[in-house]
């Protein structure tokens, strides 16, 4: 990673607690690392926003007042059903999806940028048992059942949860080398599926 | 699960990221299925705290104010280097571990347990890469130098920042069967490393 980097995350209520901390922890103990980036939280109110699982995190920033997001971050989790209906929070997405340089997705993440049409006519995934209702939201998309992570041009999206982690890793790779992005997963004592055609969770859901 | 229980997380400026919200990703999903489990995070103030990677979680209670926790977590994470010195804090832990069910730490989250006397001639692990910092902090703990998670008494401490999550399926499992536990694991399309000896981080760290 070359130059400096900032890493934004969207934060709504009723996000997947996961889907936002395993890729910022990968993102953070290489900001730690190497000092090439840093990152920030945001909502349509700054302030505490609670997740699906309870918990809640701070946003940083309002929406309109978050720094340019060089890479972005968009969770999925139980408050995408609402979302996906929330037009000022899917302008805001094509505004900063088109100035990012990479737009990332965990999840149900996925549908909001399906929604926001900007996987139109894009290869992606998502989360394995709720691929039904987010493949509804982008008839457009080239909706890939079984991968840990799809990348297509400037989109990289993960299947659930867990898989964030191993997509931020594979990002952190490409952006900074493989050895750089294989001592983050041994800083987190974590094992990496590097392989982004591993995923066992499609066939446990039927999909395959 | 038969009971109610009450997951309490302490939280500290400096604290791990994924140490906090991989396993309360799993105690999330169990709760969110099961309808046994609620989340609380405490810190010295309630309020926003900043981990180690910079974005910032809520504590929702100071830890005077703290409800009774059944399920005690202390994450690892930088700050425990200057916690290990808060004779508050370990004096808080000491309390609240005798009148809890489980405790837990995570990754270096061990240092905080082992200098509050709490380890003492129990077995136990921590993170890898800072194995001996950790270990120095409780010389009447029996430390484990290879193990994902080391379960003794009321006790269960796992090795670095991801592991939280395999330990914490593990005790999902004890609780609540393990069929629960892989539900659990497969909500979060997570591949669970279910044998507790499981650690290649300590031979890449050397310590074996």
């Amino acid at each position: 990673m070359a130059s400096q980097k900032t890493v934004g995350v969207l934060l709504f209520e009723g996000f997947e607690l996961l889907d936002v901390f395993g890729p910022l922890e990968a993102w953070g103990v290489h900001a730690q690392a190497s000092g090439t980036c840093t990152i920030v939280m945001t909502a349509e109110a700054a302030g505490a926003v609670k997740s699906a699982q309870g918990p809640r995190a701070m946003a940083d920033y309002a929406l309109a007042d978050c720094p340019p997001i060089d890479v972005l971050l968009v969770p999925g989790g139980i408050g995408t059903r609402r979302e996906v209906n929330n037009t000022k929070l899917l302008e805001w997405l094509v505004r900063r999806a088109a100035a990012a340089e990479i737009v990332t997705s965990v999840c149900t993440g996925a549908a909001l940028l399906a929604r926001a049409a900007l996987l139109d006519r894009h290869r992606a995934t998502t989360n394995k048992l709720s691929f039904k209702w987010v493949t509804e939201q982008g008839s457009a998309v080239e909706w890939i059942k079984q991968a840990r992570w799809v990348e297509d041009g400037k989109f990289a999206t993960s299947s659930g949860v867990s898989a964030g982690i191993d997509m931020t890793l594979a990002l952190i790779a490409k952006l900074a080398g493989v050895e750089t992005a294989e001592q983050v997963a041994i800083r987190m004592e974590y094992e990496w599926h590097r392989d982004p055609q591993w995923d066992p969770f499609a066939k446990i859901h039927g999909l395959i």
